[in-house]
């Protein structure tokens, strides 16, 4: 068995507060939320951390004894046989965070019969785990709304509500897509669509609200498609559909990879070459986009910015007991790749 | 808060033991090691365990008071960008098994400048966990050396050495590929060739096995190509070199469909039609294979089963004191895709 060696005491909130003469809120608004503060108090906060070397997501960070040193994350349910790959990769970046903090992961999910909030209950009671890493966030999530009232730390890869804590880290969607739709505008597409799922998921609405804010910006003709569900069938009879019409679109906009490739087969019944005769854009970069023929223009999501600002985030909560006060809005990142056309 | 709600006792393996006039071992190796056992033994067995309706991986399973009910998990390091799907599948499946069981996974990975051992031990002196699930399992692994030693209960994906714990569950893949090779010498195949990676998994050894066993049997021209490493222009460039030799191989079976992306590559540089001038098979079934042009033949592992097995194993041990006697080795399943021509 070995022997725990000590650990370094590192520099804390508290340290930084006071060489700055200010809060630990206004160190946590610095890291967290910048444009809170004037720009010279955040200058002069962001040289004493700098000066001191505060790094809050690290290992240096204090770890108060008591705590289990366990965050809960609530894995979605998934298909063994074709796992989702932007969630092993959330799921790989976040065990690499909360690890460099000394923290680990517990993949939670209900027992049978029981409701979500009944298992992030029995957790809390059982005092098995210092806070909860929620994702896939809906509108008004019930786990969200629980976990606020029962006041226990969580964050969360999704918005959360104004009145609730703004724990949250997102990426932005909307402007990402407004970023695609500029692209096609700036290579001549007039008539362009947009193919969403009709599964009412906040992210989906975001990217269709981006397609549709881009189409006013430049002046285009812009329709909105929806496929029910997710089945690959009727993702490819309703793109048929779209590119049967007359005045058919020139480039389509998928609100996810998965519906694209969809768009692939459809485009090939049609006898359209993508890149050619269709111009394609989609949102996720999964492995698989890479591989298509052609290789399919998408948003990557910074899933390891993503991860570490929310175990920075849950951590500043369950070690500091600071909350942040607003939410942290990441950019997504466009990988242009044949499918766009020349 | 919750109450928890009260758990039916279910039929224990003392139950099924005491109306079969049997010990809690013979119990065990009907439902882990069926052929130690004479065949009026396993049938009688078999017909109490059905009669009083003993699942010994279902939540009916009694939940001896005091366990922590979790299991550990010591992830492999991966690529958020690129996460392994096979990983992402299996780490689903075992997710769903422990959870009918009553069991949580808690992700584990070596601190920084920790060795796996001391990983281990940290979380078997601070009683976090009950038992260990391995997976990637290699010839002399220095985990399942550390944990037999201090007798902690664990399974594993991946055999473990004779004096070992047989605790462990794994896919047969020397026969899957003897299958695959009898494919093609059944498709009129005279010389094929294997392309393995030099990277001394046991598993990739054990694929090359069953290409050189089925090459044998089958008294085909074989040769087998080592790739260092998992870089995919080396693939490509190792591909290229054996396709451009005399006397080239219509055939190839690759160790992992990883390599047969190289080969597809490689075929298209040599102008060679897959599934028509080149024949290719390979391993795994990633979700990608099925998208590729043409789709890939493949082996795909029974995740949920393995999975399943490895859970029931590993709280037969933590619950009933019983470590199996023998491994467990299931088949891989054939994806037969047209990448293996007509």
């Amino acid at each position: 068995m070995i022997a725990r060696r000590p650990r370094e005491r590192g520099v804390t909130i508290e340290d930084v507060a006071r060489a700055a003469g200010v809060s630990r809120q206004t160190i946590s608004n610095a890291l967290n939320a910048p444009h809170r503060l004037k720009a010279e108090t955040l200058e002069r906060v962001s040289a004493v951390i700098e000066e001191l070397g505060y790094r809050p997501d690290q290992s240096a960070r204090s770890l108060k004894s008591g705590t289990r040193r366990i965050i809960a994350y609530p894995t979605p349910v998934d298909d063994p046989a074709n796992p989702n790959p932007l969630m092993g990769g959330f799921l790989e970046a976040v065990v690499a965070a909360s690890g460099e903090a000394g923290y680990r992961i517990l993949l939670v999910r209900p027992r049978p019969g029981q409701s979500q909030e009944q298992a992030l209950d029995e957790l809390i009671a059982a005092r098995t785990v210092d806070g909860f890493l929620l994702s896939d966030i809906l509108r008004d999530d019930s786990r969200v709304a629980h976990l606020t009232s029962t006041g226990f730390p969580f964050a969360a890869f999704g918005r959360t509500l104004p009145d609730q804590p703004q724990s949250w880290v997102d990426v932005d969607s909307v402007q990402a897509v407004i970023d695609l739709v500029g692209l096609l505008a700036a290579r001549g597409h007039r008539r362009v669509a947009f193919l969403a799922s009709t599964s009412g998921q906040p992210w989906m609405d975001d990217r269709r609200d981006g397609f549709l804010a881009g189409v006013r910006r430049h002046g285009l003709a812009g329709q909105v498609y929806s496929v029910p569900g997710d089945d690959p069938g009727e993702i490819v009879t309703a793109t048929r559909d779209l590119l049967a019409g007359r005045n058919r679109p020139t480039a389509i906009v998928a609100g996810g990879d998965w519906l694209a490739l969809g768009v692939y087969t459809a485009a090939r019944a049609h006898g359209l070459e993508i890149g050619k005769d269709l111009a394609v854009a989609a949102f996720d970069d999964l492995p698989i986009t890479a591989f298509l023929q052609p290789a399919l223009t998408t948003v990557r999501l910074p899933l390891r910015r993503i991860a570490e600002a929310l175990i920075s985030r849950l951590l500043q909560i369950i070690e500091d007991g600071v909350t942040p006060q607003a939410g942290l809005m990441l950019p997504g990142e466009l990988v242009i790749r044949p499918s766009l056309g020349p």
